[in-house]
């Protein structure tokens, strides 16, 4: 017997044949005919699909003919028990959104509710190509259980408010309440915690701090809504004499491990000072238009070398969970903020939903086609219409794509969704515990409603 | 023999039977456990489907549980043979966009391109939830066959520029092609026309009075891109010392014929203008941003009770073109430009989309669900995760739809599409169709270079 001395034929689980791979590598490489072979749900190789095959031997073949094949999308802003809410309170401003329509409701949710709310988007996230997502509200431990069971990545944090807390009789009680959700997910492949305080409007700066120091123990990110809105920004001089991104900063907050969700009041010098201390931004143009917060200026930051996200906020200010429709409004909203028809341009904003994103979760391995990268992929059906022709495969991800073309998503190699089946969940069941909570939630508003009025 | 009393069974075609009608009738009722009625592709009962079945008989029964059904989307202002142009120069300003990109290669467009063009479009408007679309651009005749053909309605114009025009050695020859146009198209149910000069900027003041005059006598709609940067302006008062509108105004070309496409660049006093001649205009969001022309002042627009329909422009400056993608972009940017998160709501784009496109047409009895009106219908499969729960459909349709949620598309009670077929297109042809325009197309670009490099 003898060995080819050329090659060496590599055993693995699965090979994939696509028409096009968008890898989103470090040089962006883009590859014809291309295959990539898993093996234990990492990226073994990747290349022309003859390369793979004549690299590679699999049981099994995944035929992604007429597809191209991306990295997941990355959600890295989201509340997703929220998505209970789509739809419930549409067309007012953030504060009243919040105060009358938002918090009186969440109040009274339970941990049940609060599931079917998870387990629908986690369905709608896989169903749109999305393969991990940075979350935070309340029972975390729940929407953890729910990303483990439906096989997507989830990066969680307890939502931290001073008191009157909803959840939490002290600071402590919340710290407490995270390191045990590390602790819980510590094990799990797919689950990873944050420390979470909600906003400079909602959180006492010694609390913030405190939550600060937590997550510098635990070693995991610390998130946090700022510069939402000029509201926000009027209370914080009022309270504090600062604008927001300098009350963090007073507070020593900013560091490589912060997360920034919206940032959209912000001046150029904040700018400077997030670029400086490397702090990560996450974008939710979507978001931030419903809510007229405004459009945050993206191009601006990513010139100075900051990271920038993309995500899409809960689904009861989108009311979508869909990072195709979110790239494309962040795109194009760029243009206008920026009087510029070349700012923020495709490559642009794949990058901020991949690469990005990955970092905004303390992920990096994430968001790219590469050897020994998670195998999460994504396979989009490029005969649908409206992809019709394809100049640029990356220009369709953009602008062309509504993210319903989505064939199949794959995350550590395990398929979630393949030609309107999901494997791990069942829709139809889901339907039928969503209407249950629909009721439950409509019956608790008519309550509220009677109580007032006596 | 002796007949009921209180209701005789009147025979039809079709029933419908759906969980849910947004009728978009005078009243906006919505009717739960819907059912409609269709004769001769008019509709002719609409109700609970209880009180349908006990009034009408037919030998066709269409089941659409688990489905809402509204009135066909029209789409009020599109290229549709540009559908080939999707993707092939993107992140670019308006002028330099066309002046570089898009009319070098429309030169050189064959009818056979333009045809496949027309038919990729079509699939997607149909596939989207579209039955009527406001056309205008070269050898409509194409466009007018293919839309017959696919069985969606079309009003379409032959497009005029001033000498040097691409297509006619002088104006009274596109005159006498618009009438050849009309006479072509006088016994189509499903295709009309409009008469088409392209801007101010294009054509000379006594060519747009020739084509309004023409317009007149053929007594059709007559429609212009008008006001749609501040480019535009600005070339316009040089030239003859007036701001677009006024410059209309002053040729006696503003009136219930004449339909504005984007109106960005606009004061106020020219809106109540407008209004005063009961103008129609439409709203082209998502082109407005991708040129960075602007945000139109729509609320404004709606509040001195100007009809505005919704448009998407070319799939080149787009790049879909889905109306549901276009009601979000319209009352998401509604907010941010009028500072008001009431503004333009969900019920306002889905008026846009609906009952106010039909107006631009010219065809006012499309755009909604009512007896003796023609049954162009759209139904939408709510057990997609992203629309769960419903609270409100309305709110879906604006904000959480992607329109691939569309299950069925219905014009003049024939199916176009229903559940992942076409009845009228062959999907797998038209692929094979796309992709030899597409060599051609890139053949011709290559060609150009070269020429221009020696
Ligand atoms: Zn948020
Ligand atoms: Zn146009």
């Amino acid at each position: 017997m003898s060995h080819s001395h050329s090659s060496e034929i590599v055993q693995c689980d699965t090979i994939i044949k696509a028409d096009e791979i968008v890898t989103q590598d470090e040089t962006r490489r883009i590859i014809q005919d291309g295959g990539i072979a898993i093996l234990n749900g990492y990226i073994c190789g990747v290349g022309t699909f003859a390369e793979i095959e004549s690299s590679f031997s699999s049981t099994q073949k995944l035929d992604l003919s007429g597809k191209i094949v991306l990295p997941g999308l990355i959600n890295a802003h989201t509340h997703l028990p929220m998505t209970l809410f789509r739809g419930m309170a549409d067309d007012l401003p953030l504060m009243e959104w919040l105060e009358k329509h938002i918090w009186p409701v969440e109040r009274q949710l339970t941990q049940e509710l609060l599931k079917v709310g998870a387990q629908v988007g986690c369905a709608e996230l896989i169903r749109t190509g999305c393969t991990a997502f940075l979350n935070g509200y309340f029972h975390e431990q729940v929407t953890g259980d729910i990303a483990e069971s439906s096989g997507i990545r989830a990066v969680l944090g307890e939502g931290f408010f001073s008191f009157p807390s909803p959840m939490f009789a002290t600071a402590n009680d919340c710290w407490e309440q995270n390191r045990k959700l590390k602790e819980y997910f510590n094990n799990s492949d797919l689950v990873r915690t944050a420390v979470t305080p909600h906003a400079v409007f909602t959180v006492k700066p010694d609390e913030l701090q405190g939550s600060f120091e937590l997550a510098e123990q635990l070693q995991i990110p610390w998130q946090i809504h700022l510069a939402e809105s000029a509201v926000e920004t009027n209370q914080c001089l009022k309270r504090y004499g600062l604008r927001p991104v300098k009350l963090l900063d007073t507070l020593g907050l900013l560091c490589k491990r912060t997360v920034l969700h919206h940032c959209v009041d912000i001046t150029d010098a904040e700018i400077e000072l997030l670029a400086e201390n490397d702090v990560c931004v996450v974008h939710n143009p979507v978001s931030n238009l419903k809510l007229c917060s405004g459009i945050a200026p993206i191009q601006k930051m990513l010139d100075v070398g900051i990271t920038v996200g993309l995500g899409t906020d809960g689904a009861s200010s989108n009311n979508q969970l869909n990072l195709f429709r979110e790239m494309a409004f962040a795109a194009l909203l760029g243009k206008i903020r920026h009087r510029d028809a070349s700012a923020i341009g495709a490559q642009t904003v794949l990058d901020m939903a991949t690469r990005n994103s990955a970092i905004c979760l303390g992920w990096p391995e994430l968001g790219q086609i590469a050897i020994n990268h998670p195998a999460d992929l994504v396979a989009l059906d490029i005969s649908s219409p409206n992809l019709l022709p394809m100049y640029s495969s990356v220009s369709h991800l953009a602008y062309a794509a509504t993210g319903m073309e989505v064939s199949m998503t794959m995350v550590a190699g395990k398929i979630l969704y393949r030609d309107g089946n999901f494997t791990t969940i069942s829709i139809k069941d889901l339907n039928n515990e969503v209407l249950e909570a629909k009721k439950w939630i409509l019956r608790m508003i008519d309550t509220q409603k009677k109580s007032k009025k006596t």
